[in-house]
């Protein structure tokens, strides 16, 4: 899926995600958000954070560029790391598990891949992207190739991750309301 | 200090500073980095992962929005939070000290402010920013005024922040080469 293709449930005039976000969860009471962030290098916390009132549900994002960062403050396991690297779907969901664990928050989403040009490997090419979402009922994974540039990949990745941040939010706001 | 503003020994044609951090330590060898960020909310992190190959040296940021993060990941103390705030120069040092510590990052640079719109008060203005960074020479402080709306106060802070890790990197090569 590229950056520009809209989704089919999704109008032309669509506010951006982080709008949305604020939309769902600008008046408190709802879930709070984190994120860890590899491939996207924080954009994915500075989209969040572009709309004032953000800080009433966004507690923050861990930029984990180095494998020793995700191994420490996201408690990424050395077996993921060395059987499926930095870049697989396994590690994504440690992310998303970790970020969510060490924010303490409700929903969290997680980032890694390769965003090029460099990094590439015979079984993983460049704007390959693994993506997660953890909430209170449970963990969704995504893999994706993103064409283009080191920033139209960093761009989709971002806009694909704030994409399920939403659909967690808005589940977990789901599971509130029949709880309740 | 205003985002368009030329530092007196900057060339009209000066590289962005994600690009001169990249010429000093894209080969390697050289210090790791990290940033702790606050008001910037990811943007000093993204700046940085624009640049292919920064991965050699830039180890992550912690984007710490809620002061609950600002106290897990970084260490800032709750005496700090109370007594001066989360928007101040001590929590700047903090949050820069924590960076470094949390990543085991030789040079980290840490932002905290009031972007606004919301969020000012009587003594603390919205464009207040705190900005510090921490390398093997000490600690840097600094403490900014910007004018504009949201998006340009924190692009301002991101330019500030990233001038500061510039110089603290510098200032960590001729530390190495002095001693060797």
């Amino acid at each position: 899926m590229s950056d520009d293709q809209q989704s089919p449930n999704e109008s032309p005039a669509a506010a951006p995600l982080e709008v949305r976000l604020n939309q769902l969860l600008g008046e408190g009471g709802g879930p709070s958000v984190a994120a860890a962030e590899s491939c996207t290098g924080g954009n994915v916390a500075h989209r969040i954070t572009s709309i004032s009132g953000s800080s009433v549900y966004f507690l923050g994002s861990i930029v984990s560029y180095a494998n020793s960062a995700k191994m420490a403050l996201l408690g990424v396991s050395e077996e993921i790391l060395e059987t499926r690297g930095a870049v697989s779907e396994e590690c994504a969901r440690a992310m998303a598990e970790g970020a969510r664990r060490a924010f303490g928050a409700d929903v969290a989403v997680s980032t890694t891949g390769i965003a090029g040009p460099g990094g590439a490997t015979e079984r993983k090419p460049v704007g390959l992207v693994y993506l997660a979402s953890a909430g209170p009922s449970g963990i969704v994974t995504r893999e994706c190739y993103f064409d283009g540039n080191r920033a139209a990949v960093i761009d989709a990745a971002t806009e694909a991750a704030l994409e399920m941040l939403v659909a967690e939010v808005e589940s977990a706001i789901s599971l509130t309301k029949s709880v309740s």
